[in-house]
């Protein structure tokens, strides 16, 4: 007796067995479930693929015997025999994983086709073009996908035969053809034999799991390579049977604007492939109405269904054989990130959906460019579209045009910013799409390749841009006369669909009503606040604007560079009495002042965490001779002395040099002139406008604790005088930056004088990794092509190391002082996976760009309910 | 009742309360217990002068009262009165912590002497002359040391009078001006009371327990504040009662040499002061045997009972009084290295102590300097001396003069080597004196306090060079007519007293027979292995001859950088295939195998670790313009294309840019053309010389285990292909450096792929702090200054941060592999307390510069002795 089950029919399956039967065996199943018309069929499960790879690539004698008693029951159920001349069964074999990896597995129709039971199809249909038609397709298939017989080989079979329509001999002698290049290529006859051909076809699913490019897609989703592919074997229906068929895919909410209306597209008389390959050109969902009025309304009913059932928009494959609707395949749609949040939205005002389960629903990276990309308005008024598309992927790209995917990387990695122009994409495209700002393709519709992967990937499409005439090999295209050759500018407007010839700025949109709904759901849910990085009054604005709690940095180093200030901090450098510089600095005094009431008021009564001079003085001192000479004159100084002084500042490694509270350590009235400038605005700011200040003055590049007190000394000197100066009572609290690797691990004596610690994961990385982000660009590529790297630390937090740390640093730190305060202020703040672990953590909050506090916030809410605190 | 004792007579008190009654204390206590003949005396406790500053600086009644118990037991014992005018007693107030401090306390003499009793003292002592010059020294020491007033005035007056013998009446004078200026200066009359002098002498002990210069004393040598010291208070005996009263300081063994034969000097009719400040000229020790030869031989017989007591050789001072010996105190004689050597071997050799306390006897440091300094030998002939002191601290010193503390230590933190020339050192020259190569004094004798300091830093001296005459404020001196002028170059040999007149160059001394023996026993008794950071054939001969295990660091930059060689890594670095590359590469291999075969051929059966490659290859590029061109042409490359490519080359910041395990990665041939050679030497030996030679190849840089295993790979493959091809059997090792914190952070990864680790304390400090070493200058100042560092983590491993991710790695690397090899090779492996600190954490070996050899072999006894593994 047999241990396990390797196959099963769909209706024994349900959506709960993803794992065994991946997850278009078990959507396949839920929706034989819950009485959607599906062609019938069976699954065989992940665990089969296993064991094709642990018994050398063979697919077992009791699994087979399995797979041919399911076959039996199907030709059962459709009263339909597999090899039967007369009343053949065809059937497709699609693989379908845990989780959908589009494009990247392989797939075959018509299978069960041979020289007999071609025949028997086209008496059946009563149309013997189409049964010719589906066994030249098959063939094609089967030797490409199968046998791994070139493409191209069976394209060129087609080119050579005319164009127009194809008669029943060309397609006999097209078969004779093909079968021709099969037995070249393979040294024996096409295979006859249905069960065989099935066999055959289902290994070749198992070991497409293998193949690169489903290789690179898992390792870049982080999917395991030992789950395996489900392989799912269902009866073939046609909708290439006449003008009563047809095949389409649909979404049944708008996937590009969330609109509560289904989209889609289809086409009589075609089968699903030519869909999704951009052939023909299809209709808009709604024609069906006209066209097959019944089938129209029972799928708007199926559609409705689905939905509610998966609680979340679809996106199904259907195809009409002869009038009788079937179901393919659902499963969750993509969506853009303007679409997703409506999507959220509406069905929690539908009562479909939980505020929680829809804040789940929303990428947080989607947001992200969502929220960065528009054209600026008064420019696009004036600009003159060069071409116009269908708007596939929202959003504006302005970049740099490549007709390679190579390309495109290579110039992406070179710091451009790119737009892919293609024919069309092609799966192994991915790495090209998604170094760039904007895919234009010429063919394909709003569901092709192109344009889902550039949603998925919230990357700005135009498709279908029939115009553009490519010269891909030269390196250019053409459109009304006009040449645009490789490394001009254009740019693309994904909403519109508009092409325009030149370089555009893009600039931030203004957020929807339905972003602000839904963003006040993730502060209702979230636990961890979210501050902005904001330098300036103006950032605080937009900062506050993107639903800031605060500002997490506020570096003052800017405030120091302005033309009207350098010459004092100049001057404080080139003088050498403390006195000299300290008055120097005090000419300063009034505008640092200014510009941090600027900043208090734009808060409002946010808190405001300000980060003493952190950088080296060197970046201050002009660095060329003539330079020099202008400064000698000005100062009335020897030249060759502050040449001598500007040299002595100069260091090897500035990351690790002079810089933060070593700093103020060497001149300590950088930060008696800040706190001054920091307290007296903060009085200034409470009394003309009664906010509750409470200024958090940040020391930086902190390594041990002696560091932080010398500083602190400084500051809590100054400010109690301020205060007491103005009579006016002012809370403050003094923290630091814990960025140096040495603070994290003497950071419970840091503690001690520390009110709040803030993470400086980026210099906190650097350190960590020993690796200088300046010239990281040259190790980082090989770092990549040799998978030492799976990611960039820079980006999103390194657990492993750099997060050990801080992990470190924060239980030291609370065993000296249990609620002390814990923030993160480095890019990583903006990383949605980096928010979850700083979620984990315990920190109280996170500051990143204004641009990304919402996804941010997002971030934040999905790691409350993942893991509440 | 009382519950605590504070005041102890010397014959209530032993050895074994240090803690208690400070070091002084103690062993007068001791002294007397062994029936030395001591003047007799009390201690105040070391806990007395705690509650003295816990009670806001006062002395307590019940400890006043319990002073003047014992003060009234010690006139019943001396038969003398405190101020009784016919019968003084007279004492000497002298403080005395747990751990002995010189020159850093102060002293007061002759205490008791006013008005009245000096008269009494006079008539007593048959000389009133010695009673009114008592009575002088009294009130000017008084004056100055416990009511801070200057020195100068006291001096003033002494000065004025004639330079000839002063007669009575010229003592009592200048004792009226002295009282006088007490007057002045305090506001009242100088004190007849002599309970009230000891009191506020008492105090003054106290408070010079946080005399600026003792605080940065203990900082300087980790002694706490919290000790406090104790007061000693002792009759006076007087060594200037006439021709048969004398004073003297002497070692029971040579301190220099440490031949077996008592050193030391004498004044006639003198005070101890005397010798210690250098004034007059001493006798030695010898020619008491005709001055007073009773006391002669009565002190030899003690200075050998107290050597043989305190089983160390004993620095002590005497007295003699009208021909009475007294010993007033005795300690642990400071001593040169080689002194130090001597001494311990003898002392084992006298069955007096045993090895183990022998190697705990001379200081690791001392070792340094003894291997560190002598002239070349031939120069040495050839150079005549432009004078002649006393060789009063061993070595050979060369470096510009300077003639002021101030002056040495700036030069000395500007990167000069200095030599500091004063006609004598006070207590505040400490900071100069280490500063400096060498000291030069034109007074004080062997005893001086120039000559103790010096010897007990290991820092050469030369004293009473009394033919130079110095102009401090001129900042020369002359000598025959020759001006030295500051900045000059001068040479000192402190073995002989020579001075020469120029730049001499310092060379390695050949080791002694007494340093053999005692490095074989440190050999007999650590466990830690030591082995030598040695780049070069030479280096590794130098190294196997100061006793290293092994060869724990052999960089291969050295290799690359040679006149023959740079042209061939130029040729790799500007060619653009790896093919290319390869081949530039194939060029070096000869080379390089030709260094690593007289490598092995030197290092014997010993292990050697061989790192990879660990530079920028900017290093090896031409910087200027004219350079580039002249590649240029010798290449036939393009000079712009050239040019770019240098610039290319270029890294904001090198130390953490494209070096280590980096470049291996990007140029995986430099990694495969390492190993073949590498591998192919070791074979090649092996063959010639059957040595069995196990390579261990180290990867630098590495951050994580994939970095690792990629160059890991490379290694193994190329090895295992020279090992195949040679037909020889051949072992070896593959490991990495530790020197990058997430190394340290990952080290349970990383040790399965590794067979060593080897931690590069330099670079994993820097990383650490974020505090590049090159740029550290500008900083450091201010940090200790500031106090915020108490040292140089870059010479002495910071145990809190460094120290912590260092015990973190080798817990994590055992976890997964309970056997991995565990070594150091960073500069902090010549540290003796770092040394301790590897021990501690269970290091296979340290690895240290050739001449650090011996240093790190006894600090690893030391280690082993005092936490035995």
């Amino acid at each position: 007796m047999k241990d396990k089950k390797y196959v099963y029919l769909f209706n024994e399956g349900n959506a709960s067995m993803r794992d065994l039967l991946g997850g278009k065996g078990a959507n396949l199943a839920e929706m034989i479930n819950i009485g959607i018309p599906v062609p019938e069929g069976f699954t065989i499960t992940t665990e089969a693929c296993i064991k094709y790879y642990g018994e050398n690539k063979t697919i077992s004698e009791d699994i087979i015997e399995e797979i041919y008693s399911a076959l039996g029951k199907i030709e059962k159920k459709t009263g339909r025999e597999f090899g039967n001349k007369e009343n053949p069964l065809l059937v497709s074999v699609r693989s379908g994983a845990k989780i959908s990896m589009p494009g990247m597995m392989d797939t075959i129709l018509n299978l069960g086709l041979n020289d007999e039971t071609v025949k028997g199809l086209g008496r059946l249909a009563g149309n013997e073009r189409f049964a010719y038609d589906s066994y030249g397709r098959f063939i094609q298939m089967f030797s490409t996908v199968v046998m791994g017989i070139e493409k191209k080989k069976f394209e060129d079979v087609l080119d050579n035969a005319e164009n127009a329509e194809l008669t029943v001999s060309d397609l006999k002698e097209i078969i004779v053809k093909f079968k021709k290049i099969y037995n070249d290529e393979t040294g024996s006859n096409f295979p006859q034999n249905p069960e065989r051909q099935l066999l055959q076809a289902i290994a070749a699913v198992f070991m497409s799991w293998y193949n690169p490019r489903a290789v690179i897609y898992r390792k870049s989703n982080g999917i395991s390579d030992k789950w395996g592919t489900a392989v799912n074997v269902q009866s073939m229906v046609f909708g290439n049977m006449g003008e009563t068929s047809g095949t389409g895919v649909a979404f049944t909410r708008n996937p590009a604007t969330g609109e509560k209306s289904v989209f889609g597209e289809y086409l009589i008389n075609a089968q699903g492939e030519d869909v999704v390959a951009g052939i023909g050109i299809p209709q808009p969902i709604i024609n069906l109405k006209e066209d097959l009025p019944e089938c129209y309304s029972q799928f708007m009913n199926i559609a409705h269904k689905l939905e509610n059932h998966y609680r979340d928009m679809q996106d199904v494959e259907f195809t009409i054989e002869r009038g009788k609707l079937y179901f393919l395949q659902t499963r969750s749609g993509r969506r853009t990130a303007q679409a997703a949040l409506r999507i959220a939205v509406d069905m929690v005002e539908e009562n479909l959906i939980g505020k929680e389960e829809a804040v789940l629903k929303v990428e947080p990276r989607q947001l992200d460019t969502l929220l960065h990309l528009n054209f600026d308005r008064d420019e696009l008024k004036r600009a003159d579209a060069i071409a116009k598309g269908l708007p596939a992927s929202q959003g504006a790209a302005c970049g740099r045009i490549y007709f390679t995917s190579e390309d495109a990387k290579k110039h992406h990695d070179h710091g451009e910013k790119v737009i892919l122009v293609k024919t069309e994409t092609l799966p192994e495209d991915i790495e090209g799409i998604s170094a760039s700002e904007g895919i234009l393709t010429t063919k394909g519709g709003m569901t092709s390749r192109a344009a889902v992967t550039a949603r998925a990937m919230g990357i700005c499409c135009v498709t279908s841009c029939n115009n553009l005439i490519i010269d891909e090999k030269a390196g250019n295209f053409k459109v009304k006369d006009r040449l645009y050759r490789k490394g001009d500018y254009i740019s693309l407007d994904g909403s519109t669909g508009n092409v325009y010839g030149k370089f555009m700025q893009t600039v931030l949109p203004e957020v929807s009503g339905y972003f602000s709904i839904f963003m006040g759901w993730t502060d209702d849910i979230k636990k961890m606040a979210v501050r902005a990085n904001a330098d300036t009054p103006g950032d605080v604005k937009k900062a506050v604007e993107f639903g800031a709690e605060g500002i997490g940095l506020c570096r003052t180093e800017r405030m120091f560079f302005n033309e009207d200030r350098i010459s004092y901090i100049r001057e404080m450098i080139v003088f050498s009495t403390e006195e000299q510089k300290r008055r120097a600095l005090y000419k300063l005094l009034p505008k640092q002042k200014e510009d941090f009431i600027k900043i208090y008021e734009a808060a409002g009564e946010r808190s405001v965490t300000i980060r003493l001079l952190d950088s080296s003085l060197y970046e201050f001192l002009p660095a060329d001779e003539s330079s020099i000479k202008n400064l000698s004159d000005k100062m009335g100084v020897n030249f060759q002395k502050l040449k001598n002084t500007v040299r002595s500042f100069h260091e090897f490694n500035p990351m690790m040099g002079q810089r933060g509270c070593r700093l103020a350590i060497s001149y300590p009235e950088i930060a008696e002139i800040q706190t001054k400038a920091i307290m007296e605005a903060a009085i200034d700011v409470k009394r003309e406008k009664g906010y509750n200040i409470v200024p958090e003055i940040m020391v930086p590049l902190v390594g041990g604790v002696r560091e932080l007190k010398y500083v602190k000394n400084i500051v809590v000197k100054t400010a109690d005088e301020v205060i007491k100066a103005s009579g006016i009572e002012l809370g403050y609290k003094v923290g630091t930056m814990i960025e140096v690797p040495r603070a994290a691990l003497t950071a419970d004596k840091i503690a001690a004088e520390a009110e709040f610690f803030s993470f400086g994961t980026d210099d906190l990385t650097q350190m960590t990794f020993g690796f200088s982000r300046d010239d990281l660009s040259k190790s980082l590529s090989s770092y990549c092509d040799k998978k030492i790297y799976e990611f960039d630390p820079f980006q999103k937090i390194d657990r492993a190391g750099v997060g050990k740390l801080i992990d470190m640093a924060v239980k030291l730190g609370r065993e000296t002082k249990a609620d002390i305060g814990l923030g993160i202020c480095g890019e990583q703040g903006r990383d949605p996976s980096s928010i979850e672990f700083f979620h984990d953590i315990g920190f109280d909050y996170i500051s990143c760009l204004p641009v990304k506090i919402p996804v941010a916030r997002l971030a934040a809410a999905q790691a409350q309910i993942k893991d509440p605190r």
